[in-house]
């Protein structure tokens, strides 16, 4: 089969298509025949370098495919079926236990920038009713990590403000289900056109933060003074500060992002004294998983896909993702 | 002023309409020209004289109106503003404190079946936007047990599957108020034509419960098996036995009706054994009234009003709520 | 080696002891030697035939010994580690499941009357340090459903009141937790020998059910009028009226046992008008054991043994069970 | 009357003890002849000029008297009972509403450093049972901000880690509740005498902070590596890095302190990565205060006095508060 490796010293220039044995499923496993994976800043992270990740490895942690075999004692899926990627394929249920020990596909372990792959039936779920292959590889990290902020972190419910920041997967996927589930939302991003797509998905208000450098204030002016309910965080330090000044007392952060850097200055002060809790958010669980593909169903909520690439162009794919161009997820087909 | 009251032994052939002297508001209160008020089962429960309520009581906990003059040092209203009641006037926020202490007006003091109301600002919320004045009193007892059945004592999410039982007033908020949060419902009726229109309103799956008396297995069989995730209760004895078979493990039921008596056999094991969370839900908060009236303006919800009734005809209100023939909320135009 | 059976009609007068071949551990697995096990009533219900148990079961959920020999790839144990049972040895962590995929020991699978059983390491927790082998093995069904009871389906805090029913394990167990936490216990007996020994224990207060047969309201006068927080209910329907008349606005039962029945009348007025909690609650989950075991350490609380019979007796240890004139739990020695 | 006022420019030389007219109690209100304060770093701001405060306002949040006189119509305080002040006058229940709207005595409102004051009955609460008066003019504040760190924003449970900063109030409030709740204390200060005093006062760990500056990495390792459930953050941002290290997976910080200033450089990264969650925790609300003196009295906790000055050296007692060679709460007794 083919596959994408990683390369040192990393960088999408480095990324090689080889030629690797097809895997075969074990007692437990399944085998799927990968259709389509999606990038996101981890995915970037690896193919960079940035991580520890072993020379070698198969990017990607996102997959969709469809079972081609199953393994002695497997249950919950069978030959034909649609299957669809963990982020942390041993996450069952529960609160976060940890990074460490949860072997990410594309970090840890080999991912899904390869024709096949075998691997426990747990460490799958379905795939939404009615969506392609392509949509399905959009979900287990930049959808689940949307979910995570709305209906884990914290729980929105209808009419509770939400800020968006952005035009990338996390914050797409986080600006639909809040509106899928009653809330309201203010999007911002650096570019006009692109808050007119924002609105066009259903954004209540629309920042230009160029423009605004102080659009946390502007945010909460907005929302009547009273501040927003959640903002998702996506930035990391460089606009932390401004989340803060958008939130309401008692409000909440969900911390992802480290876009704008590892560490920063934060105004302690004004997060203690509005009583504003932050939850640092990574991805999520299996279970999560499965409520929100039946939130997705439930819904229709479907996923923007900015552009889709062959496995062969997975650097073209990265280096687009890097231009900062892009709106909603990008894609590979495989 | 006119007002209606309640006349001992009880009935609705028993309200008297009679004058009483125009209210003015003393310092901190507003004085509000009611312009209506829906009838609640709570308020039948008064008038039928099967709550201690001393004679001569004006009855309905519901109100909507406009203010028409304000007390020393009143902040929160002007003259012209419309203002809706509270079921619990001194229920400021956080978790319920008890019947006793909390003045419901038509029950502890006297309603809104009046054509002044003088009392303090904080027994007041502003109304939703838009809405109109019988649209407004249909929220306070009706549609914010309804909130909190959905988003207090539990918290739906999108993709959640919501029991709703029959067409009163609570359980059309429910489904309506569950869709606007992404939700999925089954509504049950004994009438085929009434769950039309439930359909119309959005209800996924339909049970009538006359033909189908099994109809918590059936529910949990349209969920593929799993169970809701929780059941508006508001039938009482007769009713919770089917409510638990319905509800998934670690489900939820918001226990609100004594439609079918105060008491009754209840199947414990099956609670006990499916980890199943009962909460009795008694209206809300002021707090949680403006979260529901933001909610409100944010997903276009509209109450669905039955009919409306004069404040001279109140008893014949009364008499055709006794009816069942009903489906949505009962007014008083005053 | 030995092991205690099931046969069929039921009945203590019916197990067998017996031999069967020595266990060895498959991959993934550990080989225990048990040493202890304690009697729990789902255990009096599998011996007695009251669940669809198989003939030739081994019975016991509960089981603490040695690992003596480990599988292939196990990490966690090692030989010479104390082991300790899980009731659910499939939940590892989150809200609960249900049962029938989880595989208790005793009634889905062989159970810990034996001298040794093979299964996944996950299936095991290491025990508290300095607990004696039969001291351990009263934890995982009834100390594991105290827990669960105080601290996730409710969260006791210092000052509360907590409820305790009689002198089983699952009482006895809530009773130090809700001490060891804080809290101040009403307990209640039949017996005022067995009310002075819960005194002992930190009992704040003791009602005798027999001589105060309204004990609820006893309950609540006990507290100021204000009613309990929680009660441990392992009563089931012959006591659950009463738990709801003991409980305060807002308060919560959990709801454990099915000792007097399967069901029966409940003031459903009562529970809803006070905006009474009710959780059913089983046991838990690997996660809480764990949570639990340090508790257990950093508080130093240790569990009441009634008494300790041979696994040839395990027949007598059940009917002093079925007796009622225990105090806190029976232990098999094996 | 005599009163302790706050002059312009600030600082504790410049505090006055003047005479003003004795009050009396309006309609609702209680007079209280006051028997001691307390001073908290809040009360340090006011009197160095930091916040926006008048000049002539008598300073001080806590205080703690008995009830000389009762305005008409009061109904929860009569002459002679006890009567202990609250932070925020009008936060009654529920979550956190922000400070500019809640009259903080000796800030927004005259406070407690005066003989007598009369206000609402709803801005005192009782007192614990056998506490002195200056024991009980210890808890508004400090003990109020200790108890909604460990009990609101988190809730913990025995066998818990609970890390305390230092041997200010709040510090040591929550050791002594977390103590008295089962959980586990790691105390940190950067003096030995200071630690061997928090040792006598239940902390089961030791750090010496000065000797050891990354302490937050040696509290991980005192917990066998798995890190610290909360930390009860006083330091602000010169500590929050380190508290974030202790922290274990998906665990929490209580945010208070603006000690070592308002803002400052945040490892976001590790908060993000750890699924660590911060809330900011602004003292309380009286529900919650009423639920700090049933738990003081049911778990017999009592505050540490370090030293009690008149009224007329309320300059130095702000003086020793300043020179942080105190341990526990510097009282006023008036």
């Amino acid at each position: 089969m083919r596959v994408a490796t990683y390369v040192k010293p990393g960088g999408h220039a480095n990324l090689k298509v080889v030629e690797r044995p097809d895997p075969s499923p074990k007692a437990g496993e399944i085998l799927v025949r990968v259709r389509a994976s999606s990038l996101n800043f981890h995915d970037y992270a690896v193919i960079m370098g940035w991580l520890p990740v072993e020379d070698g490895r198969i990017p990607m942690s996102d997959g969709a495919g469809e079972v081609v075999a199953v393994g002695e004692g497997v249950k919950s899926f069978k030959v034909g079926d649609a299957a669809l990627s963990l982020f942390f394929p041993r996450y069952v249920d529960g609160p976060p236990t940890g990074w460490k020990k949860l072997g990410v596909p594309g970090d840890h372990a080999d991912g899904f920038a390869a024709e096949y792959v075998a691997a426990p039936e747990s460490a799958f779920t379905r795939a939404p009713k009615g969506y392609s292959m392509a949509e399905a590889a959009t979900l287990p990290c930049a959808a689940l990590t949307a979910w995570n902020a709305l209906f884990v972190a914290t729980r929105i419910k209808p009419g509770d403000w939400v800020l968006t920041q952005g035009t990338g997967g996390v914050s797409i996927f986080a600006l639909q289900f809040a509106k899928a589930a009653g809330a309201r939302v203010i999007a911002t991003s650096s570019s006009d056109a692109k808050l007119e797509r924002l609105k066009a998905l259903g954004a209540d208000h629309l920042i230009n933060y160029k423009s605004t450098p102080e659009w946390g204030k502007e945010a909460k002016r907005l929302t009547g003074g009273r501040g927003v309910d959640t903002v998702v965080e996506v930035g990391g330090p460089g606009t932390f500060a401004q989340s803060i000044f958008a939130n309401r007392v008692g409000g909440h952060i969900g911390l992802i992002g480290v876009l704008t850097g590892m560490a920063g200055e934060v105004p302690t002060a004004a997060l203690f004294s509005n009583s504003i809790t932050v939850t640092g958010i990574t991805v999520g669980s299996r279970q999560e998983q499965l409520d929100m593909i039946e939130a997705i169903e439930a819904t229709g909520v479907r996923p923007v896909i900015d552009s889709t690439f062959s496995l062969e162009d997975i650097g073209k794919a990265f280096a687009h993702q890097e231009s900062q161009k892009h709106f909603g997820k990008i894609c590979l087909s495989i």
